[in-house]
């Protein structure tokens, strides 16, 4: 006898780095936080703790989202998309502040005539952030 | 003298592919649509004509969303992020279909219980969209 043990985490389509792009999404206003990336081990973690844990690709290690900054993010709902390979999760950002800038979001410049546009404000500066 | 004509796409940062992430939400309700790529020629088409255009990473090809469907999205704004390397378009969504799967959007799996289950209807069978 074979005992299948397929986990909800074998359904999701990793990448040839293992990992898989991940939108981050405030869960009551809509609006779109940052997009970061999860390997196998931090959609696990964020699945267990209800807290966010990306990939970092730049430091090559697990990226515990607002562990220096207090910035977590409550992790209300997590989806896949259709293709199995895109993860949406659903978040209440602690703070407000989502942004390494010390902006509510990272999605601050807007396209208007030909030029980017910042139009949001930085809710506190990254200096007394980090 | 030197002239310099540096574009809003020179802004970008582009991966090794010539592609950007590109995150499309519905603009009046917010909700995330579908998420897909673009190349340069991708993004100025999408800005210029204001109707989305990606680049299929399948079928290495420009991707006119709707050609074959008829659902393209108008686009209503067109934002990057901190890092200049992920796109968000806010786009009015014809038909109410964005998934090839002829659901409203592609996050249609939710989390539940260590199952992904599916929690959107088929609006259209994809059999009559196609």
């Amino acid at each position: 006898m074979t005992l299948l043990n397929k986990s909800w985490l074998d359904e999701v389509s990793w990448d040839t780095n293992g990992l898989v792009p991940v939108i981050a999404q405030e869960y009551d206003t809509g609006r779109i936080l940052m997009f970061a990336w999860m390997n196998r081990e931090a959609l696990q973690l964020t699945y267990d703790n209800k807290q966010a844990v990306y990939w970092s690709r730049s430091r090559n290690k697990l990226w515990r989202k607002g562990e220096e900054s207090g910035h977590v993010q409550h992790v209300h709902e997590i989806r896949l998309d259709c293709d199995e390979d895109v993860v949406l999760i659903k978040v209440e950002q602690v703070g407000g502040i989502a942004c390494h800038t010390g902006r509510h979001n990272c999605f601050f410049k807007k396209l208007e005539n030909g030029n980017w546009l910042v139009d949001q404000p930085v809710i506190k500066d990254p200096k007394d952030i980090y």
